[in-house]
């Protein structure tokens, strides 16, 4: 049978409603891991793990959070690990590919051209697109995991005397972990005793900021480095990419230089790397190099206001976005200038682009704040450490001051509702919103980056 | 010289730029409340006060924030506290009144019918037109405060042994504090020893609840009782009032319910009668009659979110106004639930005025989370009662958890600023916004509800 790719809609299987289909498989996956960690082979010692426990990590791994109420190396078997790292991609190629497949699907309707593949005639996601865009979604995975894990695995064997056996699966472990966001680590203390090493955190840092562009902006940059041809999608998500990694550097490093208990106990060099490397991570991996237990109140604001603008869309970032992000900062710079159309770069947005954009956005706040009271409610825990807590389950990223075992199993819950909602919902509301969309007459070039 | 109202625009009174008007207005009178507040004979005791806390009382009188940093009744002198009512009828009367003209302004120059003024064919504000708002303002902050006072003086003399003089001064000072919602209270504990008595906590309630609807609100309530014929304006902001009054009473009384500190220590009437009370006092009046102090954080959050919200416009309220929250509501509605236009009762909302609330909303929560880090970063205090204190400030509400005196003088300026910016930003911003819009042919009727 030849291959040639067929153009029916994805109807029959399911896309009709794509929103429902992910939300499901998600669930699917969520379900299966949490009965793999039951299984007393996933524990160390005797015995299996509870029933919280269980959902609460397999949770955390498929929706690529790496928030954690157990220490992951000594609490789960070798099994475990593995259970674990599969969910974690799972988690991150599915959120990737479905991402990719509905940013597609929501740009073909409103007519845009994409560079994901090369027709725009039609108006529907066929066969052939997918297949594209899932063989593209794990070549880049592929790329990116292999390039980092063996870096890393040189690094642990030749400079922490790992056994090359172990350094191999530790390199594969953080590697996979760090390009899907996902932010498990095989240390207790994450990646606090590399802190001043780059041949640890600038590989992994790379990684997670690759993963976060998403999945359209990779395949755009490897095609095409001239940023004067970028997509606006591509375009925003660079921009506001390497502007929140410059204010986050600055903003960390300044907050904490004299902090004995994180960067002023390191030399200036290693301040400078631990301050960058505590600016990706919000973006939202989550690891960390730094205790965030010991952080001014201060700097622990301005990285929930971090991990809640988050990463790109169609990646394995969470939070809002940061084209969401910005293209509402677009929308109150026309607004202050008396603009009636808002503009990014050469392109026009839609009243409806921003419309979805702010929907997103303050949904978003009020799933933060309700879950910020409920939890302080319920664990009766003081606010700026909840604060933190809920807004790193929201954006999926995984840091946390240390509070997680000790929440009560009803404040669990919440984060785990928050996981699977901070990591589905701002997509599938965006593609669910903009699906709805009736195409227009054809009036200037309109411009519409993903969204969520 | 017959008092024919004129028809000239007011650009020679200043208002070709009533933005600039408003704040020099508002700038001019706190310099001059500091220059009184300085002299010694605001004073008790030897000596004059020092320059940042006469400015800081003097801010927090023309913002009618209530927010202080020595007891009101023990530090100043008579002389000083009939300075900061001055300065608060001046601040409230001057909010009401601007705000009013500037929503007329804005009315007209968009084609909207208004109930200010019978006459709506002109596009400018006349003199006659400011008589109009100025004595109407004046007669409604009169008939209030007339009232409310009359009450509580009653009540202090008949009730509280307090000496006619006394009482009547009392009635006075504490009725002027509530229709400007001020908040400013002669006793240290602000109205906690009153907390179950509903002859002290329900007049002052209903004036700040009136106070807080705004002028052009009260106006029309006087005129049409029938919630049919309200203009969209008045419509929105009683909708919001009557809920956010609904959900902060079960809000406030649920969660403090058994705190033995605050309303445990109350019978059930009493309970029931703080809770709407600290329901009221958040939109954005300031006087307690409970300790905020020994509040949970999660009440603290709440209200926190309820003082963000605010009150109505071109009243004495701050905050984004509830016009402003409920029209940004409307608009996810109307995205979530895939329509093309925002609808608001029978009106259609433009993509300028969502826009413009979008703006403000969006700056607002900018300006706290900026205050916020800034004070925490400041005074090394924790963030839950930085955030309550920071956003009492923005939205002129003037409830603490106690820390005011505390902060340091860098911080306390924050809060002068952030209380200055809180009183004037959101008013003026909209108003610059939409006075910028152009006028667009006529197709549906549009609505427009004040913003800010
Ligand atoms: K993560
Ligand atoms: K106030």
């Amino acid at each position: 049978m030849p291959r040639t790719p067929t153009r029916r809609s994805l109807g029959p299987l399911g896309l009709r409603s794509p929103a429902q289909l992910v939300v499901a498989g998600f669930a699917g996956a969520v379900l299966v891991g949490t009965a793999l960690l039951l299984l007393p082979v996933s524990r160390t010692g005797e015995g299996g793990t509870d029933l919280v426990t269980a959902l609460f990590h397999a949770t955390s791994a498929v929706c690529v959070t790496g928030l954690v109420t157990v220490d992951t190396a000594s609490y789960w078997s070798a099994f475990g690990e593995v259970v674990i790292l599969g969910l974690i991609q799972v988690g991150g190629f599915g959120t990737m590919a479905f991402a990719s497949l509905l940013g597609l699907l929501v740009s073909r309707r409103l007519g845009l051209r994409t560079r994901v593949t090369a027709a725009a005639e039609t108006k529907s996601v066929g066969l052939g697109d997918v297949r594209t865009v899932l063989l593209g979604v794990a070549r880049t995975t592929v790329l990116f995991e292999a390039v980092v894990a063996v870096v890393l695995g040189l690094r642990f064997w030749l400079a922490y005397d790992e056994a090359p056996g172990r350094a191999a699966y530790l390199g594969v472990f953080h590697s996979i972990s760090s390009f899907n966001n996902a932010g498990f680590a095989l240390w207790s203390d994450s990646l606090t005793r590399f802190a001043t090493d780059p041949w640890v955190c600038l590989p992994i840092a790379v990684s997670v900021i690759a993963g976060g562009l998403g999945f359209p902006v990779l395949l755009e940059l490897r095609r095409q480095l001239r940023p004067r041809r970028w997509s606006l999608h591509t375009r925003m998500t660079v921009l506001a990419t390497v502007a929140l990694l410059v204010l986050g550097t600055v903003f960390v490093t300044a907050n904490e230089w004299r902090n004995p208990q994180t960067l002023g106990a390191l030399d200036p060099a290693g301040r400078l790397l631990a301050g960058f490397f505590q600016a990706v991570m919000p973006r939202t991996a989550g690891f960390n190099s730094l205790d965030y237990g010991a952080m001014n109140e201060g700097t622990l604001l301005g990285t929930s206001v971090l991990m809640f603008i988050g990463g790109g869309s169609a990646g394995t970032a969470g939070g809002i976005k940061v084209t969401t992000f910005l293209l509402l900062l677009f929308v109150i710079w026309a607004e202050v200038r008396g603009e009636r159309d808002v503009h990014a770069f050469d392109r026009r947005i839609t009243d409806r682009a921003a419309r979805q954009a702010l929907t997103v956005a303050l949904l978003s706040v009020a799933a933060v704040v309700a879950a910020t009271v409920a939890v302080v409610e319920i664990s009766r825990m003081s606010t700026h450490v909840v604060l933190f807590e809920v807004v790193s389950a929201f954006a999926t990223v995984g840091l946390s001051t240390g509070i997680t075992a000790d929440l009560p199993t009803p404040a669990q819950l919440v984060l785990v509702v928050l996981m699977f909602v901070g990591r589905l919902g701002p997509i599938t509301l965006v593609s669910a919103l903009a699906l709805r969309e009736r195409q227009r007459l054809h009036q200037n070039p309109e411009g519409r980056p993903l969204i969520g």
